[in-house]
């Protein structure tokens, strides 16, 4: 017997038919002997509809009353997947995320889950119950109705095995596991069977999107395995865990490939060599809330340097603002953005002791003709920044260069 | 200034045009330098929405899960017109039930307030917030959401206003106010400016449907004045309140007439005049949840008798299987059903002073030849069933009789 928290999204919860579904697979698993906890998201379009509905009476409505409106969507899913539980014979109850015990910071549309205090969850498991959890909510020590934000659902899920010290969690999603890299890229992409939280987490952020950061970095600090699968089959999907030592050395150094055309790189040339002129530019950045990922300063003249660094290029019309102003600041020479920049990046726990892998990845290009404009490297990935336009052909030269094409079965 | 506490019902708040205008109906009383709750139900057809999805997952869902999910209804609408005042310039915020620290019974669908904890409220209306509230719902001690059942929105914002000690509560509906009698019927019915507690407490007991029972009750117990007005226009409505001797004095005596097409009345024929045989057939009726209005117990021979009762029509299926068991038990002769019965009522606070009321009420309906099959009086009202083909005419009788008809202005 074990106690397993299941999460679906809220396709997989769209209409009474999919509900239906989800009841099924969750009685499943109850009838072979296991607790279960649902964590649902609300239904399909609801939380789009609420907002449009919100836009017509305020453009600007504040997040508190947002977080108001938008926490009925998924109470509304915990009591239909909970009634259809009871009309197929199963003892179900369902909770909204503050009587979950769900404390979150106090910060409207995207608070932090500081704890969960789970004994009412715990007294109806014992009882014999499938409790039935909304996702993406929580409440505030003074009873403020909150919500968590991006990945909030998955978050809560992950969040609520590691208080029940749940066996694992699985989140259910449109596709069948992590892959090797987008099948739809690399019909040659395969499943893989088993990840590390750091991995994960590299890919995540990455864009691989089946995952959100957030409740990879909850499982990673709780190790609360994470079982991604797919809600249309009965198919293994990918465990995300942590691996021992021996499990590491004996992993292929290159897990996955990754990618993200959304990038724009910008650079300023000859910024006075001053200590503190990419400090400046960073922290004028970050209080606009942009995020900067690879960044290179290199030395050009005496005292006087280049600085690229690379963005999402939903924000390069605001960062071409600041820059522009601060070009002035430092008299700077010139300033440079290019919008069809990709970043493809090779993701794996052993790659740290490997230290060819790097080496590999820049040899794999180069002989595909593919320039490299940046590079950016971690414990267990290596970033290129490359022209858009060769993204495909490098993805594919990555993924069979590194052995991950598919196995011939 | 004044606290006030307003009302608005599912039909008021059914659109985004129709939250605006009650945002501006709020924000009038609040430019005027008052202290503003707005207590509001689910926008229009939200609620039967949702008990449709629900019926398609469990025609029998628990009265736990069905409050969870209606519940979401008035949480839409209370963070749905905080945005709108807020739009509007104003300080607002929004409190679900719990929130708003209304302590119920632990019985879903149908629960009463027990108490209310309104210090936040008090809180935010001290810092000059206008407070919105949801209607119809509250959560048990132990944090269970439940929703109060038919009038539960008006009782929660009667409720509220006695509790915070609010100089009034405004009710707005429909209608001008409470009328004389059905205006419907007889065009020349009166709005009434004032009415006490009692009367109005029987008027809606007897369909005249403007307010309901329950939150007159709340109101006479701790006298709190109701203003039921118009939301379509900014005439005076009638105010529901305590009266002194002196007023009552001064009163017409009868305020209105009521009227309830919807009974059926059942007679039971030489039933053993042993003690308790009535006991025993109002017993059973009860545990059925059938409501028995007017009873007759009437000897025709010796130590055999007829009982009459009449019932909402609604219920006549259901009495008449257990009436059919209950003669063969008490071995009654026979059973009799008509189900084209009518009560017609003149309620006045001052009736019981003046003892020619109940006569002169017979005296009219005799003379227009209408047949009463049964009476019933109370201190404040005086009820007969009649022939439902006479209703029209004798609710228009005793209209112009009472001279309630409008004077000519």
């Amino acid at each position: 017997m074990a106690l397993i928290v299941q999460k679906f999204g809220g396709s997989s919860v769209a209409d009474p038919e999919c509900i239906r579904r989800v009841a099924k697979r969750v009685a499943e698993e109850y009838d072979e002997g296991n607790q279960m906890v649902v964590v649902v998201s609300a239904m399909g379009d609801t939380t789009d509809h609420l907002i449009e509905l919100a836009k017509e009476l305020n453009e600007k409505a504040s997040a508190r009353e947002m977080d108001m409106l938008l926490s009925t969507g998924e109470q509304q899913t915990i009591s239909l997947l909970t009634m259809t539980l009871n009309a197929m014979g199963y003892k179900a109850i369902s909770f909204t995320g503050w009587q979950a015990g769900i404390l979150t910071e106090d910060v409207s549309s995207k608070a932090k889950i500081l704890s969960i205090a789970p004994h009412r969850i715990e007294e109806k498991i014992a009882e014999g119950y499938i409790v039935v959890v909304a996702g993406f909510q929580g409440a505030t020590e003074s009873g403020e109705i909150t919500t968590l934000g991006r990945g909030g659902s998955d978050t809560t899920a992950v969040a609520l095995a590691s208080a029940l010290n749940a066996d694992f969690c699985e989140i259910f999603t449109d596709v069948d596991g992590v892959y090797t890299t987008d099948p739809r890229m690399v019909p040659e992409a395969h499943k893989i069977d088993r990840i590390s939280f750091d991995e994960m987490l590299e890919l995540a952020t990455m864009g691989a999107g089946v995952l959100h950061p957030r409740c990879v970095e909850v499982g990673k600090e709780f190790g609360t395995k994470i079982h991604v699968r797919s809600s249309f089959n009965h198919n293994p999907g990918t465990i995300v865990e942590h691996f021992d030592g021996k499990a590491i050395e004996k992993q292929m150094s290159v897990s996955g490939v990754a990618f993200d055309r959304n990038v724009a790189k910008i650079s300023i040339f000859d910024v006075p060599d001053r200590p503190g002129s990419a400090a400046r530019i960073f922290k004028v950045l970050s209080e606009e809330h942009i995020n900067v990922d690879m960044i290179i300063q290199a030395g050009q003249r005496r005292n006087e340097n280049k600085i690229s660094f690379t963005i999402s290029s939903d924000d390069l019309d605001k960062t071409k603002t600041l820059m522009e102003e601060m070009k002035w600041e430092f008299h700077a020479k010139d300033t440079e953005y290019i919008d069809n920049i990709a970043k493809v990046s090779i993701v794996g726990a052993g790659m740290i002791t490997n230290p060819g892998v790097a080496a590999k990845m820049f040899d794999i290009l180069a002989k595909n003709m593919i320039n490299i404009q940046m590079i950016a490297t971690s414990e267990i990935k290596v970033s290129c920044a490359i022209n858009e336009d060769d993204l495909e052909k490098a993805v594919k030269a990555l993924h069979a260069g590194f052995g991950l094409d598919m196995p011939a079965e």
